[in-house]
């Protein structure tokens, strides 16, 4: 893990870092309270679809997890997104296809290809791995990880956090939502691991979201193999969560992670 | 409003007090902070069917409401329930009735008759009338109320809640929940209270309640004209919501009410 940049805002550290993931560079950031090197619980931070580790709900919900917890966060730029991004022409694509789909009103963009749902499962498998190496890295830095971890991820970061936190053993807590099972119930393995998932869970889900049916999201609810899950229904669109639901986040990973 | 008895225990001060509303004597049990006489949010607490004013969890609830948010509570015996039991016989065969759809398992106990209904809506017009005597009551005593109630049951306290909330413009924030629409949709008037109801909703269902389907829970959640209205689904049946859902009445009441 390559630290690149420091910077430190209202008693939040920001440290940007590199990491070596096969023969790809995932880039990552790293937020810490201000002057401590005590060990403490590690929020991951999945982002969404055509977003980066760094765009406004990521970059907030990090630092609330600093100042109300006491936790230290981390977001990585997802596989095709953010720094990782190769071809801008066919991000800007993807990008138009989704406000697209949101705009076109509740429930009218619930279909994916079949093609794509195999492409979200790839990404998922790549996003799973590039995660597993973030938390070897964040272990073996001295005076961060106090070995317990949570994970925050809605839609595509629901989707690739699915397979991440039933293959990962570290991550004892779990923020998911905005997503549902749909064209990825059955075969795909996306199902399975989603029933083998044991840990509590917070699932967050917009009654009126553009893209997800809300028996697709209860799908998933229900198959989610934990004891303890809660599903939180707002009405309202995709990107329409009442930010009331923050101290939601907070109360659960309190609840789990204990204190910071 | 004849306070009948006070005692105080770690900080809460409870007074017993009957109140007279129409031909009937009306008890309640008022918890505010020790050794302060300001006015302060009120929370009005609607017990469960068969429960009285003062069961473990409306009296756990009442001093958590105190302790926490700083906040005075009020509960009284809803019609036919605790010292306004008439008919002791008639109570026992409504308890074991009750116990024994709860014990028939998930989704059982769903349909209740059309006479069991008329009597729900007629119970809850009765506990409306209560519950409006009272507030006026809690208005005149002195240092008691600051003009912001919130109100707050589950199951039966909604069935009496939805009427309630729909008529009395004094509370401006509700939990509900543990009770669908069903055999009460359509032309009893129950319905349409629902609909017409505007303030912000906190609705907490269980996924496998023995008492009400998934889609009547569903379908009175959509009902709720509120356009702040936000549901909590957990596994598990009528009697065990999981007790971390106190901290959302916390934040719920917190957000909607202020300070205490």
């Amino acid at each position: 893990m390559d630290i690149i940049s420091e910077s430190t805002e209202r008693g939040v550290v920001e440290r940007r870092f590199d990491l070596k993931v096969a023969d790809e560079v995932v880039p990552g950031i790293i937020w810490t309270p201000e002057g401590t090197t005590e060990p403490r619980p590690l929020i991951l931070i999945g982002h969404g679809g055509t977003q980066h580790k760094r765009v406004a709900n990521v970059l907030g919900l990090a630092r609330r997890f600093v100042r109300h917890l006491g936790f230290s966060a981390v977001a990585i730029d997802a596989p095709d997104h953010g720094e990782r991004v190769t071809d801008d022409e066919a991000a800007n694509v993807a990008r138009q296809r989704l406000e697209g789909r949101i705009a076109s009103g509740p429930g009218r963009g619930t279909e994916v290809s079949d093609d794509e749902a195999r492409r979200w499962i790839e990404r998922a498998k790549r996003g799973t791995t590039d995660w597993m190496a973030t938390i070897d890295a964040l272990e073996a830095e001295p005076g961060l990880s106090d070995g317990r971890f949570g994970y925050w991820g809605l839609s595509m970061g629901t989707l690739l956090g699915v397979p991440l936190v039933a293959r990962e053993p570290r991550i004892s807590a779990a923020v998911l939502g905005l997503a549902g099972l749909g064209k990825l119930a059955g075969g795909s393995g996306y199902e399975a691991a989603a029933r083998s998932i044991s840990i509590p869970i917070l699932f967050v889900f917009q009654w009126h979201d553009e893209l997800m049916s809300r028996q697709s999201g209860i799908d998933l609810f229900d198959a989610l193999g934990s004891t303890e899950k809660t599903m939180h229904v707002n009405p309202g669109g995709h990107v329409a969560i009442p930010l009331f639901e923050r101290d939601s986040y907070d109360d659960f990973f309190r609840r789990h992670l204990g204190s910071g």
